[in-house]
């Protein structure tokens, strides 16, 4: 038996990526769990109020298992030493209409609210990203029989996963869209930015959990080819941003099917953080102010009111557009129902990875 | 048929890279081409002499086609713009026993020479890096039906080769060891560092040619799964590099069986040019140093000396270890047969590819 299949409860050993931003509605995560893969509310800016409103309505839409995604980073934060970087933002923030950038930043942590609400309502599956949850809130899901999935970047991060409990590690390659979930940002990009292929390979040699492959994937051949290589499945996020029930603007979506490979840069400039994106204007101009990022969350927060009017006016240049290297496989919005009629693996293929992972 | 099969005249679809100094031996070539895979000879920095020489010693141990590696980019070159490299070089020169470095700079180009050598020893198929041959050099080699393979590390890149005439493209993924195959190196690294799965997906959604998927591969199930999304065939590089038969010498062996993926970088530091290597002293100090590298091929004749001590006296913190990012798949040293028997794709899965690119 496919062991990612066992472990979740599901039948298609595919996995939504719990995007954060207003991506995963209740209705994409619920689509893509009706389809019998894993759907994942990407929770890791929310509130628990709002977290607890988006489980409540994905749960009107279905009742098969999906999981909550969420930072094993600390989000609290505070800061005054962002003079430069709101001089050079407020050029920006003049021309979208928006206030000038404040003194100071600070940003609040709901993590513990957070796994409150995942208990009472019953999440079976957490995922995470940027490192290991504390033991406390990895004894607390455990015992309630929640399993974990934990995305790591190389080996080191995969074993550090697997040493503290996770069930599941997200191998994600170099490939991917949206943030690295690198775990110490300091050493980045030293050992942190692995080819998907080359990264499985480490993994299968050297890891006890079934790894599920990360990067770039949009294809049904992909995916077989994937599994046949020792992935217990694949996680999409990219391929989902253009579904018709994802949050996604108008802009943004414009932006993904143009897109090409090319055209996708890791860059800091949006939340401190290293994170693949569509070039865009924002990026070009963050690069040649010379001006270096603040930290995590710092800078998220910093970028929040620039990217929000980005969204609101339906303008790329000043939006976070999130794209994994497969980008320019992508030529049109599809249903949920339609992309995963396309890439679930013929059953033959999942059998014999299960064949290989027993042998 | 498999088209690369068809085009190249070999039974089993895998190219042994065309790696330069002194590592593809002619017993080397011989023996991937004596196993029907495509033995290629790394003829970037030889002298027409030289390849004459290593063009007939593998001819005394095959009668099967095997390929000559060239660089599309001009080696002639001159500089006295080398004066804070050849001090902050020097502190390794007097720990190495070695002269100081001089004032200037000169390296000549012999592609002119290499070509008409190929031509005269019927040669079957070259290769080539860093760009596309001259119109002239194309149809020389055109007209005497030699095979022409590109490597490409973009889109761009690849339909830049097409369209010149070459018959093949090598999609050398991010993974890859040695130099990045980028042809304009100032725009490096936009749009040039592509992981290989992703780079497959736009060669087999935008090329009429076959191509040869490149990086970080080393197991028959990687193989099987590349020909599965697409590819003609896959280059390999680093497996080869423990074969017995290769010119590695030990300090450098012994690095490749230690390494991980994580223990790679990209670097301009020994050569000018971005290339994989594993990471040592060298790197480390010259990156530490502030000072910029010179361009490529001045800073590669900057370092030879250095990195000839490093060969001579078996010392892994001078020389250039490239790898790619699947070294950690390597366990031991083996011969060639070996190797060969452990990843040649079963024919069942050629078969596959074949079918589909016929559709």
């Amino acid at each position: 038996m496919n062991r990612l299949i066992n472990l979740l409860g599901i039948h298609v050993p595919i996995v939504q990526a719990g995007m954060a931003g207003g991506i995963t509605t209740p209705e994409l995560v619920a689509s893509v769990s009706n389809k019998e893969a894993l759907g994942t509310i990407g929770a890791g800016y929310m509130s628990a109020t709002s977290l607890k409103e988006t489980i409540r309505k994905t749960k009107q839409l279905t009742d098969k298992p999906f999981a909550v995604n969420l930072f094993s980073a600390n989000l609290e934060s505070f800061s005054t030493d962002i003079g430069d970087m709101q001089i050079f933002l407020n050029r920006f923030r003049k021309e979208l209409g928006l206030d000038a950038g404040t003194n100071s930043i600070k940003t609040k942590d709901y993590l513990q609210e957070k796994i409150y609400v995942i208990l009472e309502e019953e999440i079976p599956i957490v995922s995470t990203a940027f490192g290991v949850l504390s033991s406390v809130l990895i004894d607390r899901l455990k015992n309630n029989h929640v399993k974990l999935i934990g995305m790591a970047t190389n080996l080191d991060e995969a074993q550090q996963l697997e040493e503290a409990g996770y069930d599941i590690v997200v191998a994600q390659g170099f490939e991917a869209g949206g943030h690295r979930g690198t775990f110490d940002v300091n050493k980045f990009p030293e050992g942190c930015n692995i080819g998907l292929l080359a990264l499985i390979q480490e993994f299968r040699s050297h890891l006890t959990v079934p790894f599920i492959a990360a990067g770039g994937i949009h294809t049904k051949e992909q995916i077989e080819a994937l599994l046949s290589v020792g992935a217990a499945g694949v996680q999409l996020g990219t391929r989902f941003l253009v579904a018709k029930e994802a949050g996604t603007n108008a802009a943004y979506r414009a932006a993904l099917v143009k897109a090409k490979a090319e055209d996708t840069v890791i860059t800091k400039v949006f939340s401190g953080r290293p994170a693949r994106a569509i070039t865009n204007r924002f990026i070009k101009e963050s690069d040649k102010s010379g001006i270096g990022p603040s930290p995590f969350p710092i800078q998220n927060e910093l970028t929040k009111d620039i990217r929000g009017a980005g969204k609101e006016f339906s303008m790329a240049a000043f939006q976070s557009l999130w794209a994994g290297q497969g980008v320019g496989a992508i030529g049109k919005e599809e249903t949920v129902e339609a992309i995963m009629n396309e890439i679930s693996p013929e059953f033959g293929h999942v059998k014999e990875a299960e064949k290989k992972t027993s042998e």
